[in-house]
């Protein structure tokens, strides 16, 4: 029964192959909530592997809270959470495309960040104690004694070829063939999506997105006097095609560009699955609609594959495909790229004119960091980090928040989505939030028209004993303005 | 006679005001050329200075070509360059604002940056070896290990405080009184241009602009839909004030910016009077029309002081002043910075919106060098080497070029602008230059429709034999032009 297959990925450490073949058990229902599983020692005699190998595997399900260990006794498949509280459902709004109204709560989210006496919730940075800031800052050192030169010169786009053919490389485990030449090196995701956005738009014409949506791309869209056209998403499968298909239609010409996280979607985490991307990309390559994929969370998967990306599925250069390092590496080192496709050559332009070229040091210490800093154990360690820690916050907010309350399983990345009791005003609750010291993001910046005014979405990458109380205040609050509304 | 007064900069080096008196003694008249000025002795008796002040006076006056040595004989003021070509005459172009027509040429002048076999004098970016390059990535590896925390996360807008201090407090020297909060770090000067287009104008609106002048400014405004007003300029003062006036009278309403390179203006090295800098404020803020100044060459200055800038005298925050240390320190670090006035906000907006921050570790270095890095006495030294070399590529196009052919005398900075006669056609001279490895850029890029056919613009920023064969070869070429449309 236990023997090893073909099914995993063979780049993976033994000890995840091991982890995942339980995980598939357990998903199957061979093994159910509740049971006892092999001890270490029969488990390493029936796979043929070290002890020490079975007691990481174990223990990388008990971060991701399939397994529990019991004292004297062993390892049990956990109870499948009963606690922990049913997704949220995502609202359908108007399929219409609407001005985007300038919200001044962004800003004030925005300048929150700001304020050392604030505890973070609100906006998505990962956790500094996670970056493999010593090595890369050695790494940085380093390259500009290697090459002084370059490290003070212009990189003009498409950017440092090395950083370039390292990016091109790893895109291979995204299902990407690419050359560095189809590449162009931004400042960060949002330069490429920004750059995107200037390619293929005029003012005037609709993008069409999910919704809730990372806020920052609504406030893009309004300055750039485009229209956003909101396409229901579900926080397990992304964005609805069958909606996405019904709204190209009826505005057809209108639409230029659309944006999909495909995934682990901000805020929702959701994940589209290959055979969805795959439709997603012909159903805009029909209309003619060019994609921009927003990748940013890619590598964060709480599980061992590294999904692949709907460019993956792109025959006609439809798709710009946008990521960066931010949330992994060094959001301050500002470096992104994008494969822009057909677009290549003016997304090349438009960096040129918009800032002449990316910072050369970051440029090359990232490179060095792809080539031989270990970016997929460092990934490997992260990921299983965030995989618990969300689940240890939604466990938090499943015990202190007001019943009815949903909140978003993610399969990647580390903000959670959370939806209240109706009741509840999430602009009210971030104010008051804020007067006890904690920021969060409330829900209406997340959409164009102030919709999810009962959500909020909070940043699990960090769990700490100040933030555990964080969630219980939040909590507090939440149930008091049930409290007096009902009164 | 020669008793030291007050009008020099007190701050300036003992021999810069030596030097000083005996240019101000040239340039009125009081020695003429051929003069033999007093020897090192007398002098340094006179004025009551150093034998070695004496001499470090004299050779700067040798480099910026005032004084001759004849050996065994003393110093003397020399010839007023008679070989010296007059300065173009600048056309005055129609005032009425046009599209702007993309250029191939653009691309592949800018292109040619990355050919490695070319020698470039096309772009302007500066001799690499008058960059403070180790110092630098020193203070940049010593930076990354104070601060390793703050230089792996997010510098939001306005960007680095410590930078944002040291920027403030160098603007004191150009005339400007400001606090670091109203600066915003940006990635190099261009960006702070395009942010601030971005902030004043709409698709359709128009915006005046100094004729000729750098590319990149005209292509950015073609990519943003708006229309250039183009304003003569001369290579001496600048923009034409009563030909602004008169075109912002009959476009009143349209011109919602106005470009002005305040100080080594590129192409033509221009510089604005303290006067004309003030009457130029007035006159726009009387039409409301905001002024963007980009000042990216200020620091440049050949001569002793540092220039104003027109920034100075703006009392209503109408001024948005942008520059970098692109030209002095570092193009590939991308620090730049804008003191927008009371677009302040909306300018860190759409930072924040379009790239999200800067990269950390280059605001840190940058900071840590204007602090304990020398700058000034680095821009001393560097000033003084532009000079030379301007002035000795200036001779050298006199001797290799058609007769009839006039180069600029900039002021600072290290571009030259060369007029030569009407039948020469400097496109076909770039793609001949091109042919024997000598990259330039074709006076035709830096209008809106073709105009300075007969111009190209060099970059002067090094000098060495295979710069003066490059002259050579150029000026053989344009003759060559020359003989076969007379033929």
């Amino acid at each position: 029964m236990l023997e090893m297959n073909g099914q995993f990925d063979e780049r993976l450490p033994l000890y995840e192959k091991v982890a995942g073949k339980i995980s598939f058990l357990i998903e199957k229902g061979t093994l159910r909530p509740g049971d006892k599983v092999p001890s270490i020692r029969n488990l390493s005699k029936q796979m043929q592997v070290s002890i020490n190998t079975v007691k990481e595997a174990y223990s990388l399900l008990e971060d991701r809270r399939l397994l529990e260990a019991r004292p004297q006794s062993g390892y049990y498949v956990r109870a499948r959470l009963p606690e922990l509280p049913a997704e949220p459902v995502v609202d359908r709004p108007d399929i219409n495309p609407a001005e985007v109204s300038l919200s001044k709560v962004y800003q004030e989210v925005m300048m929150d960040f700001h304020d050392q006496n604030l505890l973070q919730l609100g906006i998505a940075v990962p956790n500094i104690d996670l970056l493999p800031v010593e090595k890369l800052h050695r790494m940085l050192a380093r390259e500009i004694r290697r090459f002084p030169t370059q490290a003070v010169s212009y990189d003009l786009p498409p950017g440092n070829l090395r950083l370039r053919k390292q990016v091109a490389q790893r895109l291979l485990l995204s299902g990407c063939t690419l050359s560095p030449d189809q590449i162009v090196i931004t400042s960060g995701c949002v330069e490429a999506v920004v750059l995107s956005l200037r390619t293929l738009c005029k003012p005037g014409d609709a993008v069409a997105i999910e919704t809730p949506v990372y806020f920052n791309f609504l406030q893009m869209i309004e300055d750039l006097g485009l229209k956003a056209l909101e396409i229901p998403a579900s926080p397990r499968g992304g964005i609805s095609l069958e909606a996405l298909e019904y709204a190209l239609e009826r505005n057809a010409g209108e639409v230029k560009a659309c944006i999909v996280l495909s995934n682990f979607n901000n805020p929702l985490g959701s994940k589209m699955s290959d055979e969805d991307k795959q439709r997603l990309v012909q159903l805009l390559d029909g209309h003619q609609v060019p994609l921009i994929e927003d990748d940013i969370y890619g590598d964060l998967s709480y599980s061992d594959d590294r999904p692949s990306v709907a460019k993956a599925y792109d025959k006609t250069g439809n798709v710009l495909l946008c990521s960066s390092f931010s949330k992994t590496v060094a959001p301050g080192y500002r470096v992104g790229w994008i494969a822009a496709g057909r677009y290549q050559k003016q997304i090349e332009r438009g960096k040129m004119l918009g800032s002449v070229a990316c910072a050369s040091p970051p440029q090359l210490a990232i490179a060095e960091f792809l080539a031989n800093g270990g970016y997929d154990h460092h990934l490997r360690s992260i990921r299983r980090v965030y995989a618990r820690q969300a689940a240890q916050m939604g466990d938090a907010i499943g015990r202190a928040f007001p019943e009815g309350t949903r909140v978003s399983r993610p399969q990647g990345g580390f903000v959670l989505w959370v939806e209240m009791p109706e009741g509840v005003d999430s602009i009210l609750l971030y104010k008051k939030a804020k007067s006890h010291g904690v920021a969060i993001a409330p829900g209406s910046i997340f959409s164009v028209d102030g919709k999810y005014r009962n959500c909020i979405r909070l940043n699990a990458a960090s769990w700490a004993p100040a933030v555990e109380v964080a969630i219980d205040t939040l909590g507090k609050l939440a149930a008091e303005q049930l409290n007096s509304s009902s009164r």
